[in-house]
C-alpha cells in the first residue's frame, strides 16, 4: 500500500520550509445549528488556497533529490487548484512550469495560475481531456509531470494534511474529507490506517468515489455540478483506491444546493471564504446527509478557497 | 488602572462558554514580503465578524450576574461591529437589544445587525453623534447602555484576546493593534502589562490616539476614510487612555491606501478576508510605517472581517 506513514513524515519533512501548518477552528455545537461540536482544519489558508502544494512540492522536491528534474520544469494537468500549487511551487523552486485547465476552470482560478507566472494552457471540456492534451505536451518538451493525484509522492505529500490534524486534534474519531480524484483522502486515510474514521463526500454530481466502492474498482463516473473546477477527476487513482476500501468508512454524496448552502454558512458563522470543493465535507453535516455516531468527535477538512469571494455570500 | 489581570482572568472565565478561542496563523518572512516572519491571531474569525463579543458578553453578563439587567434589555451604539457583538450577545441571552448606528455604517454590517434580531436605527453622521441619540432613547426605555470601548467590563473582555494570544505565542514581543475608541487596545496592554510592546495603528485618517497621547488627554480627533466605520471614535476612551501612556509604545498612522493594499494581501496570499479596519494592523507593516527592531517577533491581531467580500479582491 501506498504511501505509508514513514512516506508521510518524510514528506512532512522535505516540504515543511514551503507550506503552512494550517491552524484549526473548534466550533460549539450551535455554531453550526448541529447537535455536536465540529473542529475544522482551515486548509483554505495554505499557499494557493489549498491543500495542493502539499503533494506538489513533495513531488517536485523529491525528483530533485533524486535529480531527476529535467531542463524543461514541470507541467501538470488541473482543474485550478493543483495548477496553482504547481505553479506557486516552481515560482518557489525557481522552476517553468507548464499548467493545462479544462474549460470548466473558473476565472479566478486560471487568474491565479498566471498570476503565479506559469504557462497557462486552457483545452478540453474536463479535466481528463486536459491532461490527455498535456501529456502530448509533456512528450514533446521532455518536462516532468507532476499529477494532481495519482502519484505516490503527491499521495503522502497531501497525508501531511492528516498528520498535522492528528497532531492537533488526537481526539477526533471521525474526519470528513471532500473527494475528487482522492490524492487528499488516500494520504489522509494513509496517515490515519484507522485511528480515525475517514468518510469521504463528494458531490452527487461528482462521484468518483462512491461509484468505485460500489463498483470494486476505480471507474470513469459523471463529471457536473457546483464542484466540478476541484472535484471533477472523471475516475479516482488507482493508488488511493485499496487505501480507501481499507480505511474509508462512509461515501457520502451531497447536492450542489448543500454545498452552496455550506459554502453561506462558513461565511456566514466564521468569515470563511470556501470554495465548492472546500465546503462540500461540511456540506454532509450541515445537510444531514451523514450524521455521526453517538460519542464521536467530528473533523472536518476545509481544503480549498480559490473562489470569487462575491460568489459566497 | 482598569482592568488589571485578575479583571481579564474573570472575564475569559465568564464568556468563554460564548466566545470562539479563535487561532493563529504563523507566516513566513516571504508570505507578506518581509523580512521578519509574522504571527496573525485570527480573530476576525470570532461569533459576528470581530473581538466585540468579548466585550459585550462581558458586560452584560456581569450585569446580569448583579441582577443589574433591567427588563427593558439592552442598547448600543456602534459604527456596526459592536452593533452587532450586542445583538449577538442578546440573542445568545434572550435579551432585547436595540442598536444606533450613524450613517457611514456599510449596508454589510447594518443588515448583519438585522439578522440578528435587534432593532436597528440609524442615524447620525458619525458615531459620536449615533451614541448622543442612543442615550436619549435610553434615557425613556430604561435599557442598559452597553458601551462600545470606554466601559472597564467591555476592556476586561476586549482584554481576552491579549489572554489568548500570549497563551498561544508567548515568544511576542510586539503586538500590533489597530485602535478606534481604544477599548481593544486598552484592554489587550492592560492584560500585557509590558511583557510585550504594543504597537497602536490607526487610519491617519481617524487619529484618536495618536492625537490623545501628543496631546497628553483624549482630545477630539477627524473621522474619516476607509476605516471610519470601525476605527471612528471621534475621542480614545478616559478609561483607556492611562494604560495607552503606560504600555502603547508607538502610535502608527496607516493611509487608506495602505490598508486596502493590506485588504488585498489577506486575501492574495491568505485568503482572508478583513474589513478595513481589520486590515489596519498589518497595513503598518505591509506599508513600511512600522518597522521591528532587530530580533522583534511580531504578532499582528487581524480584528474583524464585517465587509461585504466583493470589496476586498
Amino acid at each position: 500500500m501506498t504511501p505509508d506513514p514513514a512516506d508521510i513524515n518524510a514528506a512532512a519533512a522535505r516540504i515543511a520550509p514551503y507550506v503552512r501548518h494550517t491552524p484549526l477552528l473548534r466550533l460549539a455545537a450551535g455554531d453550526l445549528d448541529l447537535a455536536f461540536p465540529v473542529t475544522l482544519k482551515l486548509e483554505l489558508l495554505q499557499h494557493a488556497g489549498s491543500f495542493k502544494p502539499r503533494g506538489a512540492f513533495n513531488r517536485i522536491l523529491s525528483a530533485q533529490e533524486a535529480g531527476d528534474l529535467p531542463p524543461a520544469g514541470v507541467i501538470a494537468a488541473s482543474g485550478g487548484n493543483h495548477g496553482a500549487a504547481v505553479a506557486y511551487a516552481a515560482r518557489a523552486l525557481g522552476l517553468t512550469a507548464e499548467i493545462f485547465v479544462p474549460e470548466l476552470t473558473t476565472e479566478a482560478k486560471r487568474a491565479r495560475i498566471q498570476s503565479l507566472g506559469a504557462r497557462l494552457v486552457r483545452t478540453g471540456a474536463t479535466y481528463a481531456e486536459a491532461l490527455e492534451a498535456s501529456r502530448a505536451r509533456a512528450a514533446e518538451t521532455g518536462a516532468m509531470e507532476v499529477h494532481a493525484y495519482d502519484h505516490p509522492a503527491v499521495l503522502a505529500g497531501q497525508g501531511t494534511t492528516a498528520k498535522e490534524f492528528e497532531q492537533d486534534a488526537p481526539e477526533l474519531t471521525h474526519v470528513l474529507v471532500a473527494t475528487g480524484g482522492g490524492g487528499l483522502i488516500g494520504g489522509m486515510a494513509a496517515w490515519y490506517a484507522g485511528r480515525a474514521r475517514i468518510v469521504s463526500v463528494e458531490p452527487a454530481a461528482c462521484p468518483a468515489l462512491h461509484d468505485a466502492l460500489a463498483a470494486g474498482a476505480p471507474v470513469a463516473a459523471a463529471v457536473g455540478g457546483v464542484a466540478a473546477d476541484a472535484l471533477g477527476a472523471r475516475q479516482v487513482g488507482g493508488l488511493m483506491f485499496p487505501i480507501a476500501r481499507a480505511y474509508v468508512s462512509d461515501a457520502v454524496l451531497v447536492s450542489d444546493d448543500a454545498i452552496r448552502a455550506a459554502q453561506r454558512l462558513l461565511w456566514d458563522r466564521m468569515r470563511l471564504v470556501a470554495e465548492p470543493g472546500g465546503a462540500t465535507a461540511l456540506a454532509a453535516l450541515t445537510s444531514g446527509a451523514w450524521t455521526p455516531p453517538p460519542g464521536a468527535r467530528v473533523g472536518v477538512l476545509v481544503c480549498g478557497s480559490n473562489a470569487d469571494p462575491a460568489t459566497v455570500v
